[in-house]
């Protein structure tokens, strides 16, 4: 569940109130958290609670006409799993609705292909499914475990809680302007390739979703930018937040390449899906001596006014718009 | 879930055995049944087990491109919950992926109108969804709960079992020809009215669905028609069937109207959502008494051997093919 600020008021205005669980079950004993997060959150009394997340990808919207369908089927299901790394989840099963133009079994092979090669990766099994023809379309909905009660939500963070996130940003958005030259005859540097591989193959954070469970105080997948997405986290928490510049996580590749837009691309592009958690020191500092946080970088502070800032090199405080990808 | 033959080889080729539920869970304790009936079933230590269907209808394809938007959102539930009604699950929760072309807020005050309006009769909840810019297509995912193992598959009906369907079969087919003349200034005849109302608002069969755990050997939905979708049960239990053309419930609105396509509207269009359920006759005496199954009809027997057969007026056999709607 993604949203851009446009999505998430159609989804809160027309579907956030939709119907209730009848007898004999009941609302408040399997649904432990509805609309409005990365994943929905079922109950169940053994001692796990599911975590749920359905995306779309549309052709020529969230993917180039002309993807490699195994690129296609990597990244459809990768991007999903992010949704389940943010919450701490453990990824089980998935299921896969898929249009398709036409009945093309060359496609079909390569895309289950790249499909099966990220299932095996993360220990995920397709357990159900619909084909159907029209326009290319693929939805996937995934389903997580985690100890009852333990999810990371969008609405823990507190004034004072470091904002963290992994990996660098910016890479993935700086693919697309190489997107159309990719399998065509152009050379394409290592820095392009680079930005390509992000783009394609996003490596859902879902081990360190998990060391995070009881630790972080709120967590949120980058898709959409890390301004839009920390902005969601702001919002469900009633806080605001505080940047710091030079802390912003920037690839060699992209200051070599895009040095002008390095740091415009790392706060507003989306595709990334890095993990951007809040977290108090204290709890931070438990994480330090784990190498799976070496590629962690603290970048601000929870701010308990909202709105969000960044300080510059020089000290100089700017007011940021939380504006990244827009849905609609 | 549904397939036609040629969708089912598509997905039994490329998706059938894509990945595993890895440590520290496994496959055998959380997935009791993967890709193949119109639902998977999850297994949880709760006493019951979890059911799930995603089903996805593109504009142009499954619904026609002017339908007024209260009748796609009541359909397109309606749709996936008879996915449960024929596993015998009880709806809880449901997920929406919705794919518009344009952020039309009238268009989506209609939707979102007839999808609670039907959310709340079956008293199921919208707990997540994914809202997207492109081509027409909305993708609903299910969840229904049943007793652990008590979900009644297509593999289990056995030589002699009665079959029998739910109401009347063939009027949603029979709304075809009339969906272009709907909302125009045509005056529609009683009769079309009949066939318009269930091809807009199919009544899943949930109660009965849940009256038949324990009872019915093996069931499915009619989404494709009863010849097609009979022939996954028999497939599916690696058995045969006897079909009496006198006993084919039609509706005295298709009798009348379509007096002599009648009979191959009910075994060959879909869209009629009723159940096609296997039973044996001493189970079958255990519902009679119940009033929930005034509108069931014996239609025929399952055989040993396999392949479909009809017996007409005059006592001779017809073989028949399982042809029905076919999604590509």
């Amino acid at each position: 569940m993604k949203h851009s600020n446009d999505e998430f008021s159609l989804i809160s205005r027309f579907f956030s109130d939709i119907g209730r669980v009848g007898e004999p079950f009941s609302d408040e004993t399997l649904v432990a958290l509805g609309i409005g997060d990365d994943c929905a959150i079922l109950r169940s009394s053994s001692g796990y609670d599911t975590c749920l997340s359905i995306d779309t990808l549309v052709s020529g919207v969230h993917f180039p006409e002309n993807i490699a369908p195994d690129k296609l089927g990597y990244r459809c299901l990768a991007v999903s799993l992010s949704d389940l790394a943010a919450m701490g989840a453990h990824p089980t099963v998935f299921t896969l609705a898929i249009t398709l133009p036409d009945n093309n079994i060359e496609w079909l092979e390569g895309f289950s292909q790249g499909l099966s090669s990220i299932a095996r990766q993360y220990g995920i099994r397709l357990i159900g499914g619909d084909t159907t023809r029209g326009p290319l379309t693929i939805s996937i909905q995934v389903h997580g475990l985690v100890p009852s009660g333990m999810a990371i939500k969008r609405s823990g963070a507190r004034p004072e809680d470091l904002i963290c996130v992994t990996g660098s940003l910016g890479d993935a958005g700086a693919a697309l302007d190489y997107l159309h030259s990719d399998g065509s005859s152009v050379l394409l540097n290592d820095n392009v390739q680079h930005f390509l591989k992000r783009y394609y193959y996003p490596q859902p954070r879902i081990t360190t979703g998990i060391a995070l469970r009881g630790l972080a105080s709120a967590a949120i997948d980058i898709s959409d930018g890390l301004l839009a997405d920390y902005n969601h986290i702001a919002e469900c928490s009633g806080v605001g937040g505080l940047f710091y510049e030079n802390d912003i996580p920037l690839s060699s590749a992209l200051r070599a390449e895009k040095n002008d837009e390095a740091l415009s691309l790392a706060l507003r592009a989306g595709d990334d899906y890095e993990l951007c958690f809040c977290i108090s020191e204290h709890n931070f500092k438990c994480l330090r001596g784990d190498t799976l946080f070496d590629g962690v970088h603290i970048i601000g502070r929870v701010l308990e006014t909202q709105g969000m800032i960044m300080v510059g090199d020089d000290g100089v405080e700017e007011s940021l718009l939380p504006k990244g990808y827009q849905h609609f």
